[in-house]
């Protein structure tokens, strides 16, 4: 075991773990869901909300903090979790993947990446050890290695030279890394070529990370695609550190991939989805703004506890987001966050009883009675 | 005293009082500002933060819950506090206000006022029974008559005329009321003419209602005049009534219009100035989005104890507001809430002990520090 996470409990059936990952701003039991705060506020959400949600980490985005407002304004107030006031674990991407799908006009080489502000348009360089350098700043309790994303589908030379371009730069992320408590996760990439992500899998690990994440999946493959790589690129992770499955996703995937073995996971899709009017449930999808709703007495989902159902019927949800109230926004954004967290506290609970087999079956046959 | 008030003190060297309105859904201490809530929901305040500030009653427009979601729908919800589980007492307006300000193409006669919607352009009818039968329908905890509320300026002779409608409309709404336990205010009008204002508030009490609201003011007139119309109609209203200015104000009206004798207070100002980033202090207000609070430690207001000024600094609040995130509304309103709350509350405890004038004076002093 390395001293920054411990294996608390195997399930017997399948794949799935149960863990804590120890920070040095608090420890996070895994498996583990992720809010998403892109510029240091999971969106609508205040700390004392996510805290009563059971978040326990939340994420932040360098490539946005970096526009706004700076790493060094975010070191000044003493790192993301005191300027946010969420006194937490945190964890910032790299930065690659916005540069990918976000920025404008950007140009790889061996070096790094240059590009333009999606902002204002201003020319803007990151490399590994940029990519390090402001997330140091930054100062979450887990950084992530720069990686090339590379496009869904890609040809296989290419996302073999993109695997061996992943390599160099975790090496250099490593090298730019200071000794400061911060943990650095590697990412294994390989797009959906099995022995590709094998080699990954195998050459991050060479290099020697404290824990390990899996790229550049849920990028518009098929969901079978994306376990398949997941249940196969887990076999070739290491026990005894965290694993982490970037930008995953639906109440489902998460479900499935915990019992493939995976302890982490962050996605906009709880906080965008209910913005956009859709709830999640144990039964399945809820599309608040239905006129079906209107004098609807029942909570979004009766076996929730979140403050949104204790308090608050479909009728009045869906008036408030018809009337375009910001609190609609709130409401629901509470709702669906705390039915993450709260898959994935069961989740836990179900693996240290060594019944996640059950748990799953329990979750599929539920989400489809809608 | 009539059995729904309860005067309990008043100031020996100011017209202030202090005093218990009794409510259907419970007592509401005064003088006491009512945040707005206009379809419902205090825009981006769920009911707890409107507790943990302090609130003791909020208002709702009958216009805008009339149209959406109707009065229909509110009611089979069990009324106006229960569909949005405020739980606690409610306000409704009579309508006649955004009729006159908001709707389209209004055509007034004895009867009542046609208009059209401004969100569909639908058409649309409100009278002195109408008002009624939906303020019932809603049913707030207090509801107020269906007055006219003529424009500033206005000549003399038209406000007299409006002055005589606004006191068969008054008698209307009386005769309209069901007895059903909920409170029916009427209302004062008589524009900046001070012996029109003296016959309106004698004619409306002449009809007899639970408590007096002073119309029309805070419609453009400078403050000296708002000031002076408020002195002279609370020597014209009973002293066993509360008594209610409507639609004011800044801090500054709040602190002067109680020391003239005023009990209740509504304005969007609170909440619609934190959507705009403007923020209320003890020391005057903050403009939270100007550069100077980019490395601000600072909370927002250092005497305040809201939730937003004991987590987070200046510089955070205006990160989130540059960045457009929706926290940093929900941040804004909550603190400016409950810099007002705690301005009436601070104003009853020196009510009750007899000190109000000092009380003034300190606010005056501090608030012209910047």
């Amino acid at each position: 075991m390395s001293k920054h996470f411990d294996l608390i409990a195997k399930d017997k059936d399948t794949k799935a773990r149960a863990g804590v990952v120890h920070t040095m701003h608090g420890d996070v039991e895994t498996p583990i869901f992720m809010p998403v705060g892109t510029v240091g506020s999971v969106k609508t959400l205040s700390p004392q909300d996510l805290r009563d949600c059971g978040a326990q980490i939340i994420l932040g985005n360098t490539y946005h903090l970096h526009l706004r407002p700076t790493e060094d304004v975010v070191a000044h107030f003493g790192g993301l979790g005191k300027f946010n006031s969420w006194n937490a674990p945190t964890l910032t991407d790299s930065g690659g993947f916005q540069v990918f799908s976000l920025a404008d006009m950007r140009k790889i080489n061996e070096d790094g990446v240059a590009f333009r502000s999606h902002l204002d348009g201003s020319k803007l360089y990151l490399s590994p050890e940029k990519s390090i350098e402001i997330q140091t700043k930054l100062g979450a309790s887990i950084m992530m290695c720069f990686d090339e994303c590379v496009a869904n589908p890609s040809d296989y030379s290419y996302v073999a030279e993109s695997v061996e371009r992943t390599r160099r730069w975790a090496e250099r992320c490593k090298t730019a890394k200071v000794d400061n408590g911060q943990l650095l996760f590697g990412i294994i990439q390989g797009g959906v070529y099995h022995d590709l992500r094998k080699r990954s899998a195998e050459q991050i690990q060479e290099i020697g990370f404290d824990g390990y994440a899996i790229g550049g999946l849920s990028v518009g493959e098929p969901n079978q695609i994306m376990y398949e790589v997941t249940d196969s690129v887990t076999e070739h992770m290491p026990e005894d550190q965290p694993r982490y499955l970037m930008g995953v996703g639906t109440p489902e995937d998460l479900i499935t991939a915990i019992g493939l073995g995976v302890d982490m996971f962050d996605c906009v899709m709880p906080t965008r989805n209910a913005r956009n009017a859709l709830l999640f449930t144990s039964r399945g999808k809820v599309h608040i703004k239905r006129a079906e709703y209107t004098l609807s007495d029942d909570p979004i989902d009766p076996e929730c506890d979140c403050y949104t159902c204790k308090n608050f019927s479909r009728g009045y949800l869906r008036h408030l987001y018809k009337s375009g109230e910001l609190l609609a926004l709130r409401l629901n954004s509470l709702h669906n966050i705390h039915f993450y967290l709260s898959l994935v506290k069961n989740a836990r609970n179900a693996i240290r009883e060594s019944n996640y087999k059950e748990y799953q079956r329990e979750f599929f046959e539920k989400i489809k009675i809608i």
